[in-house]
């Protein structure tokens, strides 16, 4: 069901765990697009999966920008429709971000490595964003191309940090040094930095699966109130 | 006027301080919760009242969660909205929030020790939160038996904090641990953290009451600017 | 074009670089207002200015309040309406507040020493504010001679640190030293705070520059990718 090229797929206890494998640096080209936009569109039906959790195969990059060869090939890039949900009226790679925002399942992506671009338009699409302390850099540099944000950053930046500071990130293109700086400064409004992320993910993940398995009216109240 | 069985009420100088003392941990049943709902609908009309300090009685507890047993007598539950303002349309503890929210005056709540469920809503309905740095744990468990936050939950922590943290705690129904680095991490957010909140307080409540003292149109300029 | 007797300007690469020279203490009086009034409402027509940047000629004070001889000469005040940009609808200091936000140029104020009242106002209409830690404060004192903030802030306060901390700050009348404690703590909701902010000014302006001077189109991929 969920067999794909640049990314693999483990469920288990209702939690899809997506691993990012697209090496060397898990380029959004078109194999990577497509199989994230056929994820989505696939697991968004599927009543087993409750927690969908984003992560990557490569420490240093969790998702690289979108191949700059589209912007020689526009036909390429808007081919991506056809791979991507939505009913075309966004380009493709605001397609995939409003369908990832929209999913019914809780999503989380574990963040380390570098996110630039549209990579890291994808991360701000999801739910929960859990950083790895020190080892994680966002940046939107595509002013420095002069261009702006075009998959979503331009509404999901400010929301997420505030008008001021997205304006700073987005128009001054800001370098990783002082990104990283500011990802430590202002963690809880990008997402909450830990220095392992991974123990709260699956904490997490767990508790959503719980939840969701009682069953309504059949509280065990003594039980619950000793775990409160 | 102010006589109440689980709560102490001391007006001076324009200052209501409420003290709640339902012991052992200020649960919210029908006493403390009829209570809060009578001194809300009554001290809106008190024009002798700018400034409503809520502090709790107990150290370890600001406001538990609300009493377990109404899952069990929901005609009980029911009944709670005779005790508190409103028109009906909305739950008990929905009602008695939105109530609090809705008071003329200046409402400031005075946190140390646990606050879980509506304990927490209570507190984020209220127009300022100064809490006890490293004493104050706040928390939403209600995902752990099976039902989300229902007095507000919803609405006001997304506010406070953000979509993303309020899904992770509400969701996640992070464990104490979590939350008081949380709290660290974001006291911002959720309300002011100091060492010493009862400083502050007493500052800011006589500063609200001194601007209101100042008759319109005889302003001591040369006062106003030395105090400036 | 530029020529004022309370404000200095430098246009260069396309940067307008206004030093506000008001001594003793960059007092909001008929002339540094008329000054920012003429230049805002000239500027913004000014195609070869891309970034606004704003400073003090004095380390102690950005901008103090606004004249409080206005309070006793009312006819004064109201005259301010021919200096700056507007059709009269708004009061002097919210048309001025006004136009420096719609300014279609990038505004940043580099922050040092003192702003209060109108001070602050003006500062949080920027798009970009940058403070130097622990040199700069900021505060709404108006509740102490029983006003309110009349210049903007009711509204521009509480998008930037929400509602609570902006009832604190307005209704509290904070002193300094509880604000630069404040500071401190929600530089990255207030602004960025930075040791030493004018690399980074310098770096943003830059950078802006640069990326307007990208013609569309003529785009470098291979130096572009190299810079990201």
């Amino acid at each position: 069901m969920y067999d794909y090229k640049s990314l693999r797929v483990a469920v288990s206890d209702g939690v899809a765990q997506v691993t990012i494998d697209n090496p060397p640096v898990n380029l959004l080209d078109t194999t990577l697009i497509g199989d994230l936009g056929h994820f989505i569109g696939t697991v968004r039906d599927d009543r087993s999966v409750r927690v969908v959790v984003f992560q990557s195969a490569n420490p240093d990059f969790f998702l690289a920008h979108v191949d700059f060869r589209y912007m020689e090939h526009p036909d390429q890039f808007a081919a991506l429709a056809e791979l991507v949900p939505g009913d075309g009226t966004l380009n493709p790679m605001q397609s995939l971000h409003l369908a990832l925002r929209s999913l019914p399942q809780l999503t989380i992506v574990k963040l380390r490595g570098r996110l630039r671009g549209g990579g890291n338009e994808f991360a701000m699409a999801a739910d929960l964003r859990f950083a790895a302390a020190g080892q994680t850099w966002l940046s939107q540099v595509e002013s420095r191309i002069g261009i702006i944000p075009g998959g979503g950053g331009t509404q999901l930046l400010p929301r997420l940090v505030g008008r001021a500071r997205a304006l700073e990130v987005i128009d001054g293109a800001l370098v990783q040094d002082d990104l990283a700086a500011a990802l430590a400064r202002e963690g809880q409004a990008l997402g909450a930095v830990y220095p392992a992320p991974e123990a709260l993910v699956a904490k997490v993940a767990r508790a959503v699966q719980a939840g969701a398995q009682t069953p309504d009216g059949e509280l065990d109240l003594e039980n619950a109130i000793a775990r409160a």
